[in-house]
């Protein structure tokens, strides 16, 4: 069920898979798949094996004032990367970083269950939305990388406030400042 | 020679490690390295097995008016990933992502011929270079994660000049602007 629901994710995203198609590509009865991981929601989070799942974080960040929502946001990352579930993140990245369907997988669920929610708590034209969450994921992405893969100084050793006081204004930008929003070329 | 080069640059850095030393590590003559390799510099290139030098396209970055660099720092690093040494530069990341001496040889190549040089080129008090050489390096990692790795649009498809438009100025904030600059906690 899980590797079905893995491919089904990847291929479709989350809004395209469903419960039903799934069920069907493992062979069994959605009645089972439901009885199992209760929600679609959950049988994405248990597909990806998210070692944290965003609705225990993300309210936190969507009842900051809209003025800090950036720094919220980076604050919420650092706490779930300076937490046990560490290890668990960073092999999600590996995989994400060494296989496609891996990528697509971890892509969707950043998308589905953080960046579409955080940019969604933001009042903005809804034809933003994308240009403004994908940059919003750059920074975050990279200060990832920073931190704790490259562990470069002295974003590797710094505090959480110090890291979210120099980032936390540039996620600010993206999501509710004066930008030049790229678009998809098709 | 190059193993023992790897060795020597991932632990060491690039200024800790000398070609005396890494001729020893390897059982030869110092003569016969730099008959191969000819520098230091070289043979840090050979030992990353770096697709591209950034000798060749950092001139035109550090060209650039000041107040410009940062989107010539985004041009620079899309022109790299949008051209054929692209699969190169990748497993370069993935081996970095799997492998923590991999990811210490690409910190300290990343580290010793881009970020040191552009952060070098603009006037700033020394004691900050290394925390606005970091972030500005947060910025670049995550972008090239999100165009280039997770593919995830509009950044993916968006013309080169959309994308240093929309990130350029946050690099250019991180080398000159107002920014609350993290230190390393001991």
């Amino acid at each position: 069920m899980l590797a079905a629901a893995r491919t089904a994710f990847a291929d479709r995203g989350y809004d395209g898979a469903s419960i039903r198609g799934i069920a069907t590509a493992a062979g069994v009865d959605p009645a089972l798949v439901h009885h199992y991981f209760g929600t679609k929601d959950a049988l994405f989070v248990a597909a990806v094996q998210a070692p944290v799942d965003p609705d225990d974080f993300l309210p936190e960040v969507l009842a900051a004032p809209p003025e800090e929502r950036g720094t919220a946001v980076v604050r919420m990352v650092l706490h779930v990367w300076d937490g046990p579930g560490r290890p668990a993140v960073l092999a999600l990245v590996r995989s994400a970083v060494n296989h496609e369907w891996s990528a697509r997988l971890l892509r969707e669920f950043v998308l589905a269950k953080i960046v579409r929610r955080v940019v969604g708590s933001v009042e903005m034209p809804r034809e933003e939305r994308e240009a403004r969450g994908a940059l919003v994921a750059s920074q975050v992405a990279g200060l990832v990388m920073m931190r704790y893969v490259l562990r470069l100084e002295p974003l590797a050793s710094a505090s959480p406030d110090e890291v979210a006081a120099a980032v936390g204004p540039t996620v600010q930008r993206y999501l509710t400042g004066d930008v030049a929003l790229p678009g998809r070329r098709d």
